[in-house]
């Protein structure tokens, strides 16, 4: 794949502006020893360069692109929008954003712009417009970053007369709209577009996270998600107009809520986002993230943000270890990325992310452990040039992560309160991760038949032409992983009637009559037709075969001996259901089945504890090899015998590697 | 006793409107499997049925009703009123209730309206004349459900004024109010009735649990309890005008805090109440509940709502086992109920109650394990004719629970943050329910002589004339149990001055001097006269003995050896104080005395695992068994040889029943 | 030092007012059982003295001054301004203050004004002028109290508009403040005064306990504490034109967090404060707060406030035991306390207080245990005359607490959340505490020349001239102890650049390169240089020494053998760094050596579980021994054969004192 830059980027935000000029050069200088070769500029810059509604001030920037320019630096140029001037706030108020308790705020914090307030997006677009005139013709711009880490909720009066222009684009009709959100129930028919209000605490919310309308509520989150989208394809249009080749993109969040990023991704030339793990983050879980981020263009993307050393706005911010950072930022590459770029390259002095870590410390010098592996990561990437800049993923498995579901699910009112979407896709894609097979998160409409195996947990939303596009799939010889909370409502959270899980039905060969919740401290158990048992919990779904066999049934309760997990031939493939949550040997036993079946094949053929990636280019595959344990992992035989990229060294087969110890072994096609 | 109605009713509640009319029919096929016989119906029609302010149209409802008659159901016809339509909040958005945060709402939920607000009790009482008008004339319509769930506490500036009313009606004067909430503490003496603002979180409100005033607080709560009955009685004034006979009620929710049922009672003519009983919930609390719901006019009740499957929005919603709605539902007859309603008939396609259990589920099927134990719960139901309705439960002891005392003793600041009136009534009901002693939930004006035993925990408040009540029934023979915090203030939250506790302390023969609280890390320990221990915490009343003996005295602490329980002669009765919260042994031995000295009976003499209740008709005795454990039960020998009302067997006594098993043993009189 | 009073003050808040005439000679004939010989009086009478904006009505307070000035009563007078009359809130409603959540409050509650309100501030002192008009002149009116536990924090557009002129003539140009706040971070840079809005929930407050900018949000902390100083200081003065000569004062309440107290103590004749532990407060941390009201004005204090028996606004209000309060006042009086005052003298009749003890009971007698325990107390404490009265406590040791800090540290985001202020000083203070050392709390500004040793924990903002100041101590011969998270930021919580701990590095001869958070289930170790180890948690310094030398060094995780604790000799003296949250053994063995090495003396020799403090009059030393130990303590040597000023016995060494037992030994100079 062609790669979106010249080479590996290597540096992140940067704020000259916060600090005198003589310390520019002191950063010119250190940054130098580190090979850092890129800076991401004017992040949150508005109130300075546009001091009032009529004045704009570039003279500072000027000097710090030519800066940049002169040392050669990529530039990842941002838009500067994500922050409301103040005299912008007190001259409009209507600019900041209206909370779910509908409160508009005031002057203050960041990303907190109304989305539809057409003075925000008139001096945002404006701001971009003058930026890249200005700018976008220096080749040294490289990259343009509009805004920052989207993701406002806005329930402001603007917000609630462009939702309804919104919902009108999209049901025609009233009659429609009162079906499609079912508002017969508890009378909530309207009559009027203007009786819609936005859904909040102060009418359909239940607390932050439920609410009496499903189907207004879920609107709600994919008209901001649109709102917020317009904003940003606002500011990339400024841009393109002076730079049809340069590459747009803003940074994502991974698995942040709000967004609906695979719609988002469509409008981006490349995805970035910005990685932050607490202490306690699985690393399986770290890995989605890159994986999913992947799987927005299904393409490499970019780390446009990750700490050195330590964050400062989590419960507990322990520092990396030393080889940690390095490992971790190997692992991002592992997973597709193709820059690895810091928040931040030097400390602020004052305010709330004063104790965020950065490549130079507050200590103002190079000579610092931090600084040491920046300086050493730096090298190393040099060392790279070009060569794994748009290697590819390749996946017999697809794992569909979608945000319509994300949010539908959580906001359904029972069976269970601890149904999480993304610890539940985690369940899932952790199998995969422990056994270094290689997965490409999807979005629902994906092209399945790219994949052996597609895995679907929690399908709970099944949108039109979705059941006709699963079942090609199963038909031609795929399998499909399902589970409990499947199949269970159309795009508008109105429940598919007839049974469950309706749409899928017919390809899982399963009825499923009832679903009960169990608390936490209640278990069932299954049996395994070798009479293995395995622990599940949190709901279990009481199944009728149709057509479909029994992997495993209960062993507990009233539904002792009925069906817990199934297994459907369909075509010339078959559907697993999974009708409980169960513990991780059990789900494994289940996965190994459709694995074996259906031939997918993990990166090497050992059993290891080792994370091992591979990316692939038109003559090479780079196997990235991890050590994420806390005791020493030995080099498999297959991964033998290759040359590093990193030492240049050939490692032979049964080498020792240490907790964050990393190689990337090259392998000729 | 004149039974409410010529069957018993067995149905639920039912929205044909929210489905297409081909389901209608396959509603009546189906529902005739299940020997359903009664519908509740237009409980949340009021946007369909009156789209805009001028028009009306009951098109679709003249349809349900003459299917529902044709096919001779009873139709419970409910006005609709309980979620305001969009079209009224957007015209008058004083229709929308203010939250205890001080923020009037916007369309949205139900349950909402504002009960001060003119325009809605105009609009209300139109739509149950209206109703009235058409439908009340059809035979079929038996009973009138009047709203549904009332419970809003509305806190604007319509209620505020209301409120100032409501006070200057009830004190006369403006230094009446001073003295009644005690104003000159902290100052807050006021002079003029727009000086009284409602007490929410801008104002006395500490949290929404506390206040600095609960003289204020607890008028509030009068003031709004008795603003939501007035709208209940100007819908229910709008049916009886255009019917004399027909019964009017609406849905109550057992120990729901904010109404005052006992008031409500007395404008209903019969009782019907939601059940809903979390996975968790001890049977003995749903009995209880049962038994304040029967309390509240001394007369057999209607279960207007219960599941048939699984609520949807507790944080686990469990299955019903197989036979357990079957047993609950006999538990509910068992403690005086006449008919068994559920919500719902069928499952919603959407919104928030979607995963609410249905006599139909999603499937649409009859051929669900729900449905058929409601068929053959149906089915029971129909073979028993009459021979039940309007039997009654009779009872030696009297528990008091009181709204007033619910709220005064929550809102003490002191001396205990963990004492919770529920909780501490079920305490001692829990020892009743046990021994299968049946008992009369009462209010504080009972007629007291009716029993041999009155049980008074936490009466907190003691209003006026009830010193004289209670000690005229212990004069007489009768025996009064009461405990720490009662008998410590007035009705408006004032103490009753001279030592604790006040008005009891004459029959009681103790004086309280000081209240312990003890953290919930500590216990202390009473010993009884015999020598046996038992533990104790929350609260250690510090007594001493004016004419009283002790029972048990503490053992630890500096107040070892003071009296922790007494027993009082007064008259030709006694008073028991318990001072302080023991365990379930130490106040069965205390309660045990109590009993044997008045003679209370249980329902059967044996001792048995088994819950079984009496009720009596003119000729018969029924004897509800059932067994609610996990371990099967033996029939008592009491029992033995009697027959069946569900099977028509005789059933000899050693016969074993199961978990979830039933029996309603006849006796003639 | 000469004492404020000419005996020791013994009553309480006395409310007759809310009482009938009848009432009140009772009061009168009570408490001269108990010796009582003050009352606090008219602290909420606003309403009641000023019926409305024309009228002043003290014909009820005249009597109570009557009949207190005959019965010879020291009045402690207060101006009843803590609580605002209805007429006022309902005339001018922004008189009330606004909450955090920018909501105005409605009337209701106490410590409600806001204290930018000019309507407020001219009423108050109005108010405070009119009493002081009429009573001043009194001679029993021994003492002013002005307002209340004065607390409120506003965020009203009143607040808004005095914080931009408290700005401005802190900072002069807009300049000055953007640099100070760091407003370039984030883009938050301002040109106009009025861009600067309140920092609360609506714009950068982030919950109640961070914000995004601390920087504005310290300023805010400190404009609101001195504009709460402001109406006391315009009351005062109110007062102080009609008696030169009166003691002045407000009730202050320890560690509360909101107000400056050392900066409000210059404006006070005496420091007061209300002590309300909770039934499991440690004895060191109520010692650390007497000592810390001791400290304000380095001279003896008023207990205005404490209960006799029990609170009613905590979670679990536990009786005193038989002697704690006897202890409790004994140990006030050892750490400074010339007066021990109740709240309150008569329990409440109604409202959220009523179930807060008093020395006169509901029960309305002097026949309670309370009572005996008031009287026994009144007694002793009659018999010493004037003796006590303005003996000093004289310490070695000073400890700094500041407000400043205690507001920035509790501001930061990270390193962990679990860092709270007060806890990190009791952790010092409690080493001091149980070797009976003798401790001022200093402040920033103290003049630590009078010290041997000052310790100086988590002094996180080190403000201009501080290092200066500290250095000097150090160098001619002063200990300093200081920890991790000192020195990082200046006044305005921007950092110290160039490595941490800033100006704190040259004396402490240490650079801190990186900070590890550890979460809570996280502990390492630390061995000190005889090979003894102790645990440690919560923060590591990662410690490079630079002149200091090493006293323990951590043994687990990669800063393995990195110093953990440190000491440098500086000039004649030395500073101990210690790097990391220890176990209290752990930080005792760096403590003791610091105490040793500059011969840092205990009150006596001898190690006891006794807490025993010195008060030191012109002639006399007098010992307080008080035993707050569950085991009996036995009287030390070096304290045996002098004779206790309570019961005027000699008490030989080897007496066994039960728990609660107080001695004040006297020994002459």
């Amino acid at each position: 794949m062609q790669p979106k830059f010249k080479r590996i980027l290597y540096g992140g935000d940067y704020n000259p502006n916060q600090w005198p000029e003589e310390v520019w050069k002191e950063d010119m200088r250190i940054f130098k020893d580190a090979r850092i070769n890129s800076a991401t500029i004017n992040v949150f810059s508005w109130a300075k360069i546009q001091p009032s509604e009529h004045e704009y001030n570039f003279a500072e920037l000027d000097k710090i692109v030519e800066m940049l320019s002169e040392e050669n630096y990529a530039i990842v140029f941002a838009t500067s929008t994500a922050a409301l001037p103040g005299w912008m706030v007190r001259k409009y108020p209507e600019v900041m954003s209206t909370d779910y308790e509908g409160r508009q705020h005031r002057f203050g914090q960041r990303h907190n712009a109304c989305p539809n307030s057409l003075v925000y997006r008139k001096y945002a677009s404006a701001m971009a417009d003058k930026l890249a005139e200005r700018y976008a013709s220096n080749p040294h711009v490289t990259c343009w970053h509009i805004n920052n880490e989207y993701g406002v909720t806005c329930f402001c009066d603007n917000c609630q007369n462009a939702f309804r222009v919104w919902l009108k684009d999209k049901y025609k009709t009233i009659e429609a709209l009162n079906k499609a959100w079912n508002m017969e129930f508890w009378g909530h028919t309207v009559y009027d577009w203007d009786d819609v209000v936005v859904p909040n605490a102060l009418s359909e919310g239940i607390g932050t996270e439920k609410t009496a309308f499903a189907g207004i509520s879920i609107d709600y989150r994919r008209f901001n998600s649109d709102s917020v989208l317009e904003c940003y394809k606002l500011e990339r249009d400024a841009v393109r107009k002076y730079n049809q080749e340069v590459v747009i993109t803003t940074n994502l969040m991974g698995t942040f809520k709000d967004l609906d990023y695979f719609k988002w991704a469509k409008e981006m030339d490349v995805v970035s986002w910005d990685n932050y793990p607490a202490y306690d983050t699985p690393w399986s879980m770290i890995a989605m993230k890159h994986d999913l981020m992947r799987g927005l263009k299904h393409e490499p993307f970019m780390l446009m943000e990750q700490t050195p050393s330590q964050q400062n706005w989590q419960k507990y911010n322990s520092l990396k270890r030393p080889g940690q950072m390095r490992a971790q930022s190997y692992q991002t590459m592992a997973h597709g990325a193709d820059t690895i770029q810091f928040f931040q390259l030097r400390r602020s002095v004052g305010a709330c992310e004063k104790f965020h870590g950065a490549v130079i410390a507050h200590a103002g010098t190079e000579n610092t452990r931090v600084f040491r592996e920046v300086a050493q990561l730096g090298k190393e990437l040099e060392s790279f040039g070009t060569k794994t800049l748009g290697s590819e993923n390749l996946s017999d498995v697809g794992l569909i992560f979608d945000w319509e579901n994300y949010w539908a699910l959580e906001y359904t009112s029972g069976p269970s309160e601890d149904l999480k979407y993304v610890e539940q896709i985690h369940k899932y894609y952790n199998y995969f991760y422990e056994r270094n097979i290689s997965v490409d998160m999807i979005p629902v409409d994906a092209d399945f038949s790219q994949y052996k195996m597609v895995v679907a947990p929690v399908l709970y939303m099944v949108k039109e032409g979705m059941k006709e596009a699963l079942e090609s799939f199963v038909k031609n010889g795929g399998i499909l992983i399902t589970t409990y909370m499947s199949g269970i409502v159309d795009q508008s959270d109105n429940v598919h009637l007839g049974g469950y899980p309706g749409p899928l039905r017919d390809m899982a060969g399963v009825w499923v009559e009832e679903i009960d919740a169990l608390a936490p401290e209640q278990v069932n158990e299954v049996k395994f037709t070798d009479g293995t048992t395995a622990s599940c919990n949190l709901l279990c779904d009481l199944l009728h075969l149709e057509g479909a066999e029994a992997l495993a049934t209960y062993q507990k309760d009233f539904y002792a001996d009925m069906p817990a997990v199934t297994r459907n031939t369909f075509g010339k493939g078959a559907t697993y259901y999974v009708g409980t949550q169960m513990d991780d040997a059990g789900l494994a036993k289940i996965l190994d089945q459709a694995v074996n079946e259906v031939n997918v094949r993990a990166v090497i053929p050992e059993v290891t504890g080792l994370e091992v990636t591979c990316r692939t280019s038109d003559d090479t595959r780079y196997y990235y090899v991890m050590n994420f344990k806390d005791e020493d992992q030995v080099l498999p035989d297959s991964l033998g015998g290759k040359t590093d990229l990193i030492s240049g060294a050939v490692i032979p087969a049964g080498t020792v590697l240490k907790k964050w110890d990393v190689l990337i072994l090259q392998e000729e096609k």
